[in-house]
């Protein structure tokens, strides 16, 4: 289990390079698994990975090609010619195939689709470049075990020996009519364990878990995780069997789900590594501080407007920073629990009850709060009034935020927006400002400034 | 792909309980699945669930046992017999058998298994409960294939039909010596392809990936995702196969760990969902919101100290709040990526480049911000040397920002400590009060109040 590639190893492939020993590089890494020389690849300053990349074998490289760091990648592919790329697309399965060909320029797609020799991989490529890339149709791969219903078990093991060399595992055999037309599973185990003299027909399993072309990625994670799916048959409206999706795909596609919404939560806009450049990530996040940044002289103007509690009332002032944080951290924590819900599909009842809850839960927490306030203020020898004032607009303002953080995932939600946008920065800011607000509003009418 | 029962279902399922209609219930629920058994349970009150659950067969209710919400889950087995439980354990797989037990109080555990009636299956969840929780022991489960490398093909398809008969899935058969020793796998598909002449020691892949018991699963996630495993042995200190992995349990922990870390990063402390209650809620809410308070009773306090800027220069006062947001989400920005990164296992370089590499990302970002900020000053017809002030502050405030919130997570991780703690109100709330007195000590220089 090495994850990461021992230095020693680095520095020796960096000199064998260097002295351009081929034979020892292709001597040296010919047992290493394609993941890993990715990761080798990554580590490598660019013309060195490239110069390695050209070196290995395709059948080696085209794996490792859909391991390397998406910027690497691209900057790869650009060295390469049509031909060349097209050899790697010929190593590849269907799925990643296409992933690669849509990551090209447009112009250069159809000069590598022009190259690929193989009729039959070329059009199931193409046919997977017609799907959205965050559907069904855009994660399955063609490659698939496929049975027909009609057939005895002989002639069936000696049609699943000619696909299961071109299908890297088999996961499940899925039985289809003349039409094509999914009608079950049979798994390994049970053609293990069945008698030769048995027929398909007698033995599939009618019972399949299924996914249409156009359902969409999410929708498919969670029902292969619900009911702990290894892959799944894709069928297109009339149930025609097109594709399958495995499990390694959708633990990248989980994966890659939770680091977006974790990144869209810190205010991170684009998918970003640490190892980017520093104008990808000024790309990523200024736009976030820019929002933050309005929210704060929006906060100033606010504040602007009620000069007199400056002259009358100026320690007010130095609790802006707690009502503003504390609103804004109110307003995350509700928006995460509700954004984490609705990823899991498991937020059920009315929105009266949530309400409600929210309101009960707010007051609990606002109270405490509010009381640790007064005895702070009480310490600090503050006229009981402005105490009261900050007390009373903490409860206010962590009511507000939680209903904000609660309410505007679930509407953006039900507007088919993305509601992992409106944790972070988004709500962070309006309940800054919100928050400002409500404090001097409540403190001109308690205090009457 | 029905994910959520509709709701004629739950209200016909609730209307046969009430009247008690046990056969017309058992019919209704035949045909689901265990997963389905256990949303429909999650969503029925407490008591017709638990009546749901003894009604059905403990073959159907101890797979659903580990779908239904830990909550109820407790709940229902604390209305169970420990025979009741020792039933529902004895259809489970060792792995989830010992997760069950764990979650019972230590009482119950003892009697729990003192009535399993399988000797074996009794033993393999002893040892189970040995490994740490969220170590590869702790995921492992016992149940898997493995022949002897000294076997020939007939011996071996024999006693691999006994042993799938107690395995659910197979994945890959494991190869071992006399000794118990891993030597390597046999994949299913090899063998189906292999000639039945052929022996076991000449058809096996010796080179197989493998997780030591102590491993952490975090590893084991990582290593399963790299190479695209959909089962992992696991082997003791000497080699000895004594569990594997399954890529499902991994779906799980990968889902699980970053549920934790976004709700660590939004200040939530537990694992709660929407439909917990208040009481869990503000269990985990609470504490964070605390810690926000403090730091703001501490800018509070930070702000008293200045009091003569109050008097001479007012309008500072109104910037504040967008001081504390800024210092708050560069800091969050940064703290993310890195908490990402050390997930990942993609933290390269050293710290002298990424320190580097910080400061030139927050100087560039800090000076467009800055700007933005001139600008409204100039608009707002501030005194040049207040809008410089609040400028240059803003600054000085993102570097450090993003200084603390780069390097706490890596000091942390280097502690062994989970960065993802650093995320989220800790960072935001270090950085409010780092940030307001940055900018109230810059004021005092430039201003000279």
């Amino acid at each position: 289990m090495a994850l990461k590639k021992n230095k020693d190893l680095l520095s020796d492939i960096e000199l064998l390079i260097d002295s351009r020993n081929d034979d020892a590089l292709l001597l040296l890494l010919a047992e290493e698994h394609s993941a890993d020389i990715a990761e080798i690849i990554d580590q490598l300053h660019l013309d060195k990975g490239t110069y390695l990349f050209k070196l290995l074998d395709s059948e080696k490289t085209a794996d490792a090609l859909m391991e390397i760091d998406e910027g690497d990648r691209e900057k790869i592919l650009k060295t390469l010619s049509p031909q060349e790329i097209a050899e790697e697309i010929d190593e590849l399965d269907t799925d990643d195939a296409a992933d690669i060909i849509a990551e090209l320029p447009e112009a250069r797609q159809e000069k590598v689709m022009s190259e690929i020799e193989d009729e039959e991989h070329k059009a199931d490529i193409q046919e997977l470049l017609t799907y959205d890339e965050n559907s069904a149709g855009g994660l399955m791969a063609k490659e698939l075990v496929k049975v027909n219903e009609n057939w005895n078990i002989p002639n069936c093991i000696k049609e699943m020996r000619s696909q299961a060399n071109e299908v890297s595992r088999v996961h499940s055999i899925y039985v289809v009519d003349n039409k094509n037309v999914l009608k079950g599973r049979l798994s390994l185990k049970d053609l293990l364990v069945a008698s030769t003299k048995a027929h398909i027909s007698d033995i599939y399993i009618p019972k399949v878990d299924f996914a249409y072309v156009t359902d969409k990625g999410e929708d498919v994670a969670l029902t292969m995780q619900k009911y702990d799916l290894e892959a799944i048959p894709v069928v297109d409206i009339e149930k025609h069997l097109v594709g399958r999706i495995t499990i390694d795909d959708i633990v990248d596609f989980i994966k890659e789900e939770a680091e977006k919404d974790y990144q869209m939560a810190a205010g991170i806009t684009e998918d970003v590594e640490a190892s980017d450049s520093i104008y990808q990530l000024t790309k990523a996040r200024l736009p976030w501080l820019v929002l933050g940044l309005f929210g704060g002289l929006a906060a100033a103007k606010i504040m602007g407007g009620f000069e007199d509690a400056l002259n009358n009332f100026p320690v007010l002032f130095f609790f802006t920073p707690l009502i503003a944080a504390m609103a804004g951290n109110v307003g995350v924590q509700s928006s995460a629990i509700i954004v984490q819900g609705l990823a899991n599909n498991n937020i059920r009842g009315s929105m009266w009850n949530r309400l409600i809850k929210e309101v009960g839960l707010s007051l609990i927490n606002g109270i405490i709060l509010a009381l640790i306030v007064l005895l702070f203020g009480f310490y600090q020898e503050f006229d009981i009034n402005i105490s009261l004032t900050i007390a009373i607009s903490l409860i206010v303002v962590i009511i507000i935020s939680s209903l904000v953080g609660t309410f505007v995932p679930l509407i953006l939600d039900k507007r088919g927006i993305d509601p992992a946008v409106a944790t972070g920065p988004f709500i962070t800011t309006s309940n800054d400002i919100f928050g400002i607000f409500i404090f001097f509003f409540i403190a001109k009418l308690m205090l009457g400034f």
